[in-house]
């Protein structure tokens, strides 16, 4: 296997060279560049990003957590931050925490050990105790989707009850008043305060809130189903339907016209996310915008930031928004009752 | 910090021991175990996983090249090799060549600084000959979705060209003779043994191809409905489409039902991947199912045996199949035509 000492001999620079190159530092010139990597391609040398993570104490590496990389939501989360990773020449690791707490600590510490630069994480299960003290020792951990007490600066969130009141009120503007709800059966605070944004908003038109009306599943296409098969058997008294994310609504969509039910006809629907899903449902789905896609950009930037911060104390901090807020987009699920 | 000295100390066993346990050794008894990971925790002590992988020359690390993580196809691929990755006590790290030459190779070069133990890798742009020369190199490299000439072994593919063929049929015996194909823009095999199958089919039934009903877009939605609206805007001469995945037959979908032509009393659709999407469509698409899930736990579990027995020759390989057949999944996109 070909070493630093044969690049150099090949590419007619010195070892140091060789390395300030590979470091990517400015000290180094085009030329030397060139002749480096051309020798480098040649020989099939490749540096050890261990052993350069080791010298430096952080290996050009992004660490991201998410609940599971398969769900649309947290593809787009991804995507994301690996554009950041890309552009400013990081690499992205990537684990996944499940919304359970032991997977998430695993995922967490994972990452942790691969010594990561900077640390996205979602995780919504582990107690907001543990994550502070986490943060406290980890300058380059950054929370997407949750606040942590004393750590305000470094979380970026979005407004979920906010969310779920633009919903319900939308559809009490249209007419409605009987207006169910299916609630994800994942113990997180998204759930909660989506519901507690969709009680809200009832209980300020002075419309009761109806618990039978509100019915729980796995936040997916089978979830949705299931709630919505719920919803159906305890009796057809709502004419609307707010949905605790866009594949729910999918799954609710699915049983209800298998049932002959018509959305919007007779039944109106909102959805909450705005994956890509929501614009190829039959009829395109009204739903809540979160833009994740925004949010998870800059919880990479100032994850990056914030691991450069440590070692340089005066590097530039990018602007960041740490609450986000939703905002409604009407297609064609909704319809207006007389 | 920490020190693995501190570890030892406090859990009254010796620093050998301590090793033995990060190590995931068979022979450190379980009271030892519990003793150093109830101090490792008490300590914050985290194991240096860079170090401990110059020590190994392999990280605790499982890489794998897709071709965009946001898109469902490949979320799902992640899943299953993070799936087998959790299983075996390794880690996973993801990068995306985005079907570009240069971003896979950059993929690849990552993953091996990296220095995984084994490497899954989607990559279609790369020739044959630098794929043939890393896969020379680097023992446990496993090529997914594409076949390696001299590494067949080391592949698993998916029969593309007798997936559409099998398409094609179905619509020719539901009395189909005008049938389109939407082809993928990606200049990638898939796209064109997918094409070569379509026409075969049309062959090997005495129909004619006529090239004005084959269209191009991107494989995903939006191309969906580009080439669709290109295949509308040349007449509507004809009765159903072949579609190159089901993300593009959403596209279509969206586009005929824009234009008051149903799905499938006007127009017949078929899909290829079935992915989750296919079932929540208005009609629930006939589609070509690609059995993604089982192909990447293959090629996950190939890869790490592969990799471990580059340092133990005995070690028992898992039994693959490099060549995938699709199958056909009827649903209600497609029309018998008397």
């Amino acid at each position: 296997m070909a070493t630093i000492k044969d690049v150099a001999r090949l590419s007619g620079v010195s070892v140091a060279t060789v390395s300030r190159v590979i470091n990517n530092s400015p000290k180094a010139s085009q030329a030397s560049r060139d002749a480096v990597f051309k020798a480098m391609a040649e020989l099939k040398y490749h540096p050890n990003a261990n052993a350069r993570a080791l010298a430096h104490q952080s290996a050009e590496t992004l660490g991201l957590v998410v609940a599971d990389v398969s769900d649309p939501f947290f593809g787009t989360m991804v995507k994301a931050v690996e554009q950041v990773a890309q552009n400013t020449g990081n690499f992205l690791l990537i684990s996944n925490g499940y919304h359970d707490a032991k997977k998430e600590r695993q995922a967490i510490e994972q990452l942790i050990r691969h010594r990561c630069a900077g640390l996205v994480v979602h995780a919504k299960m582990l107690p907001d105790e543990e994550l502070a003290q986490l943060m406290g020792h980890i300058p380059g951990m950054v929370i997407i989707n949750r606040t942590v007490p004393g750590f305000e600066n470094r979380c970026i969130a979005l407004d979920d009850r906010y969310g779920s009141w633009l919903a319900t009120r939308h559809l009490i503007q249209e007419g409605h008043k009987k207006i169910g709800f299916l609630c994800s059966n994942h113990l997180i605070s998204d759930a909660e305060e989506r519901l507690d944004g969709y009680v809200q908003a009832l209980q300020e038109h002075g419309i009761e809130v109806d618990e039978r009306l509100i019915s729980r599943g796995g936040p997916n296409e089978e979830g949705g189903e299931e709630a919505m098969t719920e919803l159906l058997g305890r009796g057809r008294n709502f004419t609307a339907v707010v949905c605790y994310n866009d594949s729910m609504a999918a799954g609710a969509l699915s049983v209800l016209s298998d049932n002959g039910i018509e959305v919007p006809q007779d039944i109106s629907l909102v959805g909450f996310d705005d994956v890509l899903i929501a614009r190829y449902l039959r009829p395109k789905l009204t739903t809540i915008r979160y833009p994740v896609s925004a949010m998870a950009t800059q919880a990479a930037e100032l994850a990056l930031a914030l691991a450069h911060q440590d070692e340089e104390p005066d590097v530039e901090m990018p602007e960041i928004t740490n609450m986000f807020s939703p905002t409604l987009v009407r297609r064609h699920s909704v319809r207006n009752l007389p």
